[in-house]
């Protein structure tokens, strides 16, 4: 039984305790793990009463209250689809073992690209007790240890659900870890160990990711800023803008593929922009302007947009606007102020689609659809690790694929140079 | 003409016009890159002369001698390669475009995931010149933009070479910039420059890899050092190892797929530890051991291998020898020790060589081969822009394809959530 206990033992000891595990992990065939996943929902589902106990404790200390307090609260019913999530990615195919490549070079070696685990993930993130579960049994399924470093709010949650998981039988002492939350010195000794931990993903709020992509010296995949535009150009279909522009600010405005910047082609600014200014305030929806905007909609009495507005990420209901010129500029705009997430262009012009689609550097880009898409399961993943805005490794929504490397594996018969 | 001077413009100003650059390389088609790439190589041969006389001066202040100085030293016939190399780049295919995977979801949402360049690539690197030239024209063909900081023995060299490169017609100004190699000052610019670069390559000794990747705030690759190990395992054919054993220690002990240590199974070691370090010791290897192989091979007198040794890249005509209890020793001892570049198995026995290709983590594995050959065209890429020891991106050695990124391009009829 691999009982891990958070404080029981130093962030060191437990990175060496989970590289150990990631050499029995890596050997593991898809079927020994698969059964250890659903041992794990199992697991999950037959103690539910004693993982809210230590929730409710979590909530009550945290003094949380409306939508942070939501995200940290299990019920059970939460916890039983926490346990279905499970399942679902047993279901998922395996990519370990995968080959990538393989040919023969003219003296004989054979030469093959083997999809292998990435070793041992490291996790940072903030208060939702279910990345704890999610993100471990991602990577489980493809044969990697995972270390979790989770918000202090949710220390007692995670540490219950990381016992319940680290006792299933059969799984390598080491494969789940959970490190301290109490101070930042585990974040600290986690981002510096080289050589016992092969990537850390941070989730969270871009104080967080900043910290660690500009600290650590493991490598990173950065997740999730999102300062997501839209472009509505000078052929758009009105009511089709209309319906992705409310659609993309209002329906989720916190998560990071929400839309914070509208950009309007000058040549029809004169009318879309007092139209869209009235239903974006009719919606509840702060409406920050470039001068040209203000001048256009000036029954509004639009705050005026300062420089620092076209890089923010706002997560609330806020927008900015401003006027481009052409087609060139909303592309250079967007370039310039972006967090090359998620950005969309209406139109019914397919060359002018085509261009932004081209010329936008960002991990999705969208023509005549709604920025919110950019997510795992409406990609049609199964699953989701994060969403990546650097161009190392992944770009986008990633999930098992992209929880592995791969190594070369040469056969000869006795070759040298 | 796009001439860019090392010397007359910031650190920063450099990465702004790279960052500038990189917007418009990534928008030329296949024939235009192939054709500035073909114009590299014509200004290159039609300018020898010019480039002589720089080096020159570079190799006579440097005061290197030896293969030192030889790495530095350019000839007409290195000025030629290096033209001809610019040529068979021209004539790979290009990544740019390639459609990696595509799907429509049940929304009609059309999901395209399409290979793009990564943006500006930061190359840091020692003293040979010719780096200079491969790097940037890798990096033209993928359609990224360059930032290159040589060693300061080649930076008259690397100037000229630059100017040549640069002032070619049709390349956007900021395609390929050269820092100042005077001081570090550079270099810790180029690291910390989130934002306007997206990769650091560093290629050189392990200082200055540790250095940044310790350092860099910005995505780096890993390259290069190999601590590299042989285990003959019991079954092995003795003539075999023996071949493999002095090729893969002595045919270029300087690089990083030399081997460094041998494994020898128990259970031949009195009768093969005194054969291959008598062979060793003959062709000129200065051979460290423990304590095992030093009571097997009493005649030789060798020195004791400390635990340091185990770590240690040699780079030169030395080998430490370790007597294992079996194959499972075998794999740990390499896992433990070994840099997870090239690690080789000698044996007749398929389920042992399956065991260690599978077992040993690291970015190569052979059975019965030198480690000698971990080398982009021994692999037959036609290209190589290192050999990545690091697990996230690539690993092993890398090309053109590891030079892109990718982006998803999605086509929508006005889809909300």
């Amino acid at each position: 039984m691999a009982t891990t206990l958070a404080n029981s033992a130093s962030t060191q000891q437990k990175l060496v305790r989970a590289r150990e595990a990631a050499a029995k992990l890596a050997l593991l065939s898809t079927g020994e793990k698969n059964a250890l996943l659903l041992a794990i929902a199992e697991a999950i589902e037959s103690r539910i009463e004693t993982i809210l106990g230590p929730n409710r404790e979590d909530v009550e200390s945290s003094g949380l209250e409306g939508a942070m307090r939501d995200r940290l609260l299990l019920t059970r019913a939460r916890i039983k689809d926490m346990a279905q999530g499970v399942r679902e990615v047993a279901a998922l195919g395996d990519p370990i073992g995968e080959t990538l490549a393989e040919w023969t070079r003219p003296n004989g070696l054979r030469i093959r690209k083997v999809r292998v685990p990435l070793g041992v993930v490291g996790i940072i993130y903030e208060s939702r007790p279910n990345v704890t579960v999610d993100t471990a049994v991602l990577a489980l399924k493809t044969g990697n240890a995972i270390v979790l470093r989770g918000g202090k709010e949710a220390a007692r949650s995670n540490q219950r659900l990381v016992e319940i998981l680290a006792a299933v039988p059969g799984l390598p002492d080491g494969a789940i870890e959970l490190l301290d939350s109490s101070t930042r010195q585990s974040v600290q000794e986690l981002i510096k160990a080289r050589g016992l931990v092969d990537v850390i993903i941070p989730r969270g709020g871009a104080g967080l990711i900043a910290f660690v992509t500009e600290n650590s010296a493991v490598p990173v995949i950065e997740t999730g800023a999102g300062n997501c535009h839209i472009f509505i150009d000078e052929s758009a279909d009105f009511d089709m803008a209309d319906a992705i522009v409310i659609n993309a600010k209002t329906q989720r405005p916190s998560v990071c593929n929400a839309a914070e910047k509208l950009l309007v082609d000058e040549r029809i600014a004169a009318e879309y922009v007092p139209r869209i200014v009235k239903k974006l305030i009719e919606a509840g929806v702060e409406v920050r302007a470039d001068s040209k905007s203000r001048s256009l909609a000036v029954g509004s009495d639009l705050v005026a947009a300062e420089e620092q507005d076209w890089y923010e990420e706002y997560l609330r209901l806020c927008m900015a606007v401003r006027v481009v010129a052409n087609l060139d500029e909303a592309i250079a705009h967007i370039n310039r102020y972006s967090t090359k997430h998620s950005d969309s262009i209406v139109t019914r012009d397919e060359a002018n689609a085509r261009k932004f689609l081209r010329g936008v550097d960002s991990a999705a880009v969208y023509w005549n659809a709604s920025t919110r898409f950019t997510d795992g399961a409406e990609f049609g993943f199964g699953a989701e690790m994060g969403i990546s805005t650097q161009k190392l490794h992944c770009r986008g929504p990633f999930a098992l694929a992209e929880l592995t490397s791969s190594k070369y594996e040469i056969v000869g018969t006795g070759q040298v140079r």
